[in-house]
C-alpha cells in the first residue's frame, strides 16, 4: 500500500536558525519559507535527490506542533509522511486491520494541496504517520 | 554536501511485530530480520521506492538504542541517515562550522559496512542525524 516517502517533518523552534543550518552546514538546497495558516505552520522544503525534510515552525500556540515543542524545545522529528495512490482505500484497509486514524477519519486536505491523514502514533512504533494521496 | 536521504532509522520494542504492522498493515516490503552484532541490534528493512525505513530492536540492555526504549517504550524515530560523497571533508567540514561530531571524531565502519559519523541532536534541532560515506 505505501509507496514513496513524502518527506519526513522536523518540528524547530526557529526557522531562520535551524533553515540556515541546513543551508550553510549541511550543504542542503532550502526553499524561502513559506506561510501556511490553514496547517499553523511556516514551513521551509529542504530538497534531497531522492525525498524532501519539512522543517516546521508554529505560526502560534494554537499551532498543531506548539505542544510538541514544549515537550522538545529544541526540537525533534515529529511526522514521516508515505505517498499512498488512494486514500480512502488505505484508510478502509488501515481501519480493517484496527489501525486507529486521527480525527474525524475523513481526509483533509493537506498542506501540498492533496488529500491527507493522520494515523495514531501508538498504532506505529510512537511514530506519526501521515498518509498523502498523490 | 547532504545528498540522498538513505534511511530513517525507528527503535521498535519488539521487532516482529513492527515487522507484521509494516509488511501486513501499510502493505510494504520488508526484509528478514538481521542480527548487526557489532551494533547491537537487530534490524528489518522496510524498502521503499525511493529510501528505506530501519526497524531496529536492541539485541541487549547495552546496546546504543536501549536507553532510547527505556525513555520510549513503544518505540520512535531514532535517527535518519544524510548520505555525502566523503566523510572526511563532511567531518572537517561540520566541525569548521561548530557542529559536535559524536564519539571520537573518527568515521567508524556502520551497519551497511560504510564510513558513518553521527552528529549530535543539539546542534540538528533534536535529531540525532547520522551521515553516511556511499
Amino acid at each position: 500500500m505505501i509507496g514513496r516517502l513524502n518527506h519526513v517533518a522536523i518540528a524547530v523552534p526557529d526557522l531562520t536558525v535551524a533553515s540556515d543550518m541546513y543551508r550553510d552546514t549541511l550543504g542542503a538546497q532550502v526553499s524561502p519559507p513559506q506561510r501556511e495558516p490553514d496547517h499553523g505552520v511556516t514551513v521551509v522544503f529542504v530538497e534531497l535527490p531522492n525525498t524532501k525534510i519539512e522543517l516546521l515552525e508554529p505560526l502560534d500556540e494554537t499551532s498543531p506542533i506548539a505542544a510538541f515543542l514544549e515537550r522538545n524545545p529544541a526540537g525533534g522529528i515529529h511526522h514521516i509522511c508515505y505517498e499512498v495512490e488512494d486514500i480512502y482505500a488505505a484508510r478502509d484497509q488501515l481501519k480493517a486491520k484496527g489501525a486507529r486514524v486521527l480525527g474525524t477519519g475523513e481526509p483533509k486536505i493537506g498542506a501540498h494541496g492533496k488529500p491527507i491523514l493522520f494515523l495514531h502514533p501508538k498504532d506505529f512504533n510512537g511514530t506519526l504517520v501521515e498518509l498523502e494521496q498523490v
